[in-house]
């Protein structure tokens, strides 16, 4: 950082990118050490979750906890920004659970351009002619592998928090996000099984799911976290929430378009994977909601209805369909008006400094951009 | 406790019972309210875990966490004793997870008499005539609750430990607890589905997963987690963790047998559960030994490699097949000789005070009883 400006250096972020794969490379060694110190034969499957947190994403949460805690007044080098590393580094293990999971239960056959975890299992399995259905043996593993994932998510969590003396603070916000991931998920779970045909009420359920699921799991408590870690001040905790609230509900209106007419070398999954899964979003229901309301539709929106959640779905067919009906201009309309409301939020927030706020402007607009 | 001479009276026992199941009782309210404060749709299947939880079983992790404590010299009542039964209810959660998560993983469809929490599921989803496989749909739920309870255990933890000022001590303790439980659950998985077929081979895998899957996480583990608590000395762990890894070893002993022999209505699972899963353990290794160590017992071998594994396995002709082979005395031998030093450890422990020692004495026959 500049001392004079405040201003975080593009040379700043990639040392502090850094500085966080090595927080997590080398919490993945030591918990590998520990798995194989039990028996050398479980590295075959502890390292795909090894490799699967390691190579990461987008690191998404992390980014937002840092912001949270610079909004905070944490300092951006030194023992306490590398604590505050380490609950970032939490949030990417917390996220393994989640993926793996959730792979399992939406029968997801890739993720990130490679074989869901639960499948590589199973092609190990197959190859080493092993007794017992490769299949099963592929999910039996992701579940406990997310397990690992999870448990050590906490590790890190009460590691790094015990050592910035923020626990009290800190611990209500994990707690919460946890909940509220997992709450979301079976919400969403249920929301799909269920047989409502109201299509406003199909809108109310997608944007409830993406609040819990996806909003505060990803953007607001990241930044919520980050900010308790540094011990913020509790305006800008609101700010930083309503920034996040709705930046986390944009992000996943976002994701929905790319599941429909996303392009795979870049999404890592087969494309209109969210219409074979039968997912609930906005997007569809507004789908629906125009046909339903087109004297002419009725033939669309069965065919609309009789495809989406079958694997052997046409998805460019149905993805065709709802580009016909609009509903993809009010997708995009709602999250322009949440990057608005958004950033209005930051500007309310109280002494935020500069490069926070620039950054988070950044963040906005990355999130949600529609070549992410 | 009676302050001349140390002893826990019944009455002690029973309203330390109570108090345990007030703080998990307490705790899954709080829970459940966050929950259905994001969707009240959700009652139904988390009720499944909050009842789960709730009716427990043995509670047999906390009684020995609770016997760690007063080995460290923790005291029975007041607000720390309360502290330490918030991280013994935290090991109810965490089994929790672990039966949920196992229950999906090993395709059982009972549990303490009653239907597994994924086969509950699937039964309301049949019910509700919901869209989709209620089979999957339950798998799913169960995995997702699975991990609340695991998040919960983890929130318990932290609670407990922090307001005994313990962290720094337990916290190792519950990392590599859950760390261990986990690896041997992979490892279970791995041994089952190896092609091994040198019974000498099987039995050393058999009291390997042993040793992490039930021996650390039911006994050893729960003992030190709870000294560690109390701020125990190294030479009182140490007896402690000594005795531990003993009985916890001869309780899974006792449990292969009971999984063969057992009577249902005590098990709360289907006769011969264990045989139809295929499940490894030293009883089955031995029989297998003792059948190629025999001339004539080819036929018998045979019949048992083909029967154990599946699903329409004559349990009652494989039980009487392993009887026959002198290897359910092999395996009694093994528990004696296990109670034996691990009762040897605990005269070692120096200071245990008197009530504790008995309680132990108590327990190591309890855990490993005939009649379980």
């Amino acid at each position: 950082m500049n001392r004079h400006t405040g201003r975080v250096t593009p040379a700043a972020d990639r040392s502090r990118a850094d500085r966080l794969h090595e927080v997590i490379a080398g919490e993945l060694d030591r918990r590998r050490a520990d798995v194989l110190s039990i028996d050398g034969r479980l590295a075959g499957s502890l390292d795909l979750l090894v490799d699967f947190v390691s190579d990461g994403g987008k690191r998404i949460r992390p980014e937002f906890l840092w912001c949270g805690w610079r909004a905070g007044g944490g300092p951006e080098a030194g023992h306490r920004a590398d604590a505050a590393l380490r609950v970032g580094a939490a949030l990417e293990f917390l996220q393994a659970c989640a993926l793996l999971h959730d792979d399992v239960i939406d029968r997801s056959e890739r993720r990130r351009g490679r074989p869901a975890t639960h499948r590589a299992v199973a092609g190990q399995h197959a190859g080493a002619g092993l007794a017992g259905d490769p299949d099963h043996y592929g999910v039996s593993v992701a579940i406990l592998l997310g397990d690992l994932a999870l448990a050590w998510a906490d590790d890190l969590f009460l590691d790094g928090a015990e050592r910035l003396g923020a626990l009290s603070a800190a611990a209500p916000v994990w707690r919460a996000m946890r909940t509220e991931v997992l709450a979301g998920q079976l919400l969403d779970l249920a929301v799909t099984a269920s047989v409502v045909d109201d299509p406003a009420a199909q809108e109310r359920d997608a944007l409830l799911v993406n609040r819990y699921k996806t909003a505060a799991y990803t953007v607001e408590r990241p930044l919520h976290l980050g900010a308790a870690l540094a011990g913020a001040g509790a305006a800008t905790i609101a700010a930083l929430r309503g920034y996040g609230a709705d930046i986390g509900v944009a992000f996943q209106l976002r994701d929905d378009l790319l599941g429909v007419f996303g392009d795979p070398a870049v999404t890592g999954k087969p494309a209109g994977d969210d219409l074979a899964e039968g997912k609930r979003t906005m997007l569809l229901a507004r789908a629906r909601a125009g046909l339903a309301a087109d004297p002419d539709g009725a033939a669309a929106l069965a065919a609309l209805d009789d495809g989406v959640g079958r694997s052997d779905a046409d998805a460019p067919r149905l993805a065709a369909v709802i580009a016909g009906t609009g509903a993809v201009e009010a997708v995009e309309d709602r999250i322009a008006t949440l990057v608005e409301s958004a950033l209005a939020a930051l500007d309310a927030a109280p002494d935020l400094p500069d490069p926070v706020h620039e950054r988070l402007t950044e963040l906005a607009d990355k999130a949600t951009a529609r070549s992410r």
